[in-house]
């Protein structure tokens, strides 16, 4: 049995329980929950790092990043499924590194609350940030991921990130992003590991 | 001709012109300057996120980051060398995703005292990077990437992670790593590159 390494509000955590699902493979997996605000956690010794998600192997062995971690069970399977050898590998490889990116920029603004007295934090990184989130969003609104069979490591990284657009900042993307909300509604009508794994608090 | 948008002191960019030495292909790429501080840099256009490395190819579309760089560029060679198809593969990608993170980690210390206002700094967020950065050269010096046939992507992301460490933070992570200075002084004999792609102030 593999282990993961994650917690309930983690969207890159969420990408391993959704990749694990479309693959068939999450009776394969046990979920224990890490905090990475504790810093006696066994998580930081097994990804020195201290970030989920992990996933320790039979073997002992820990992979990470979610990146790693997807690709590694995608391997697991006959034909490569998330990471299609296919012309556009590096198209969809890119839009998953975009996702992914917005996803790590809505963190670091989170992160601005969480680990910084009031009076430490910072209108220019957060406006930074809002910018990377926005110039995003719009780029994945003109080039959604594919759904049905050609569903890959991108359409995985997009609804995490909009899944945790929602749970951290309440959904105000959809106001601007029309074809955004369409894509998420038929992601989940493939996807029902999304509704199971939606983001709660610690 | 392929475009690398980059700059000299970006130790993610420096991983692409490594990768080109190695694999052969550096005459096939023409590195242009980008400024990630000028808003009107093309640059924002390429990569909504307003990073780089970004590697624009013949047909106009951009590919980043520099993971995904790193292995279309590897892609383009007869057989996979940065991320060979072996056993120890996904050893591999997790040791280079723990060299990137904990550059990741050093370039945050060094954007708190560029986008932050002096009393806006907070050291607890510089204490959190640290202990990833003190962490991850623990864990690196304890299992080093392999030189010779077998030098890989985690190499190249070790080796820029180091070059970045002496470029911002005067080499001090050479008192505490002797397995690390030794590594460093043979990766830059094996890759003359390195020597070449010294980062400097822009």
């Amino acid at each position: 049995m593999m282990i993961l390494r994650s917690s309930p509000p983690s969207p890159f955590g969420r990408k391993v329980k959704l990749a694990a699902a479309v693959l068939g493979l999450s009776d394969q997996i046990r979920v224990e929950q890490a905090d990475t605000l504790d810093p006696a956690d066994s998580l930081r010794r097994q990804n020195p790092l201290g970030k989920i998600p992990i996933l320790v192997l039979e073997d002992g062995s820990a992979l990470y990043d979610s990146r790693v971690i997807l690709e590694y069970l995608d391997s697991l399977s006959d034909a490569l499924v998330l990471f299609p050898e296919t012309a556009n590998r590096f198209r969809l490889l890119a839009r998953a590194a975009l996702a992914d990116g917005v996803c790590e920029a809505a963190l670091l603004i989170v992160y601005e609350g969480r680990f910084r007295p009031e009076d430490k934090r910072s209108d220019n990184w957060l406006d930074l940030q809002a910018g990377k989130i926005e110039r995003g969003l719009k780029a994945l609104e003109a080039d959604l991921p594919a759904l049905g069979d050609g569903l890959a490591v991108d359409g995985i990284c997009l609804a995490c990130l909009l899944g945790y657009l929602d749970f951290r900042f309440d959904g105000v993307w959809r106001q601007s992003y029309p074809r955004l909300v369409d894509w998420l509604i038929a992601f989940e009508a493939q996807v029902p590991a999304f509704d199971a794994t939606r983001p709660s608090a610690r």
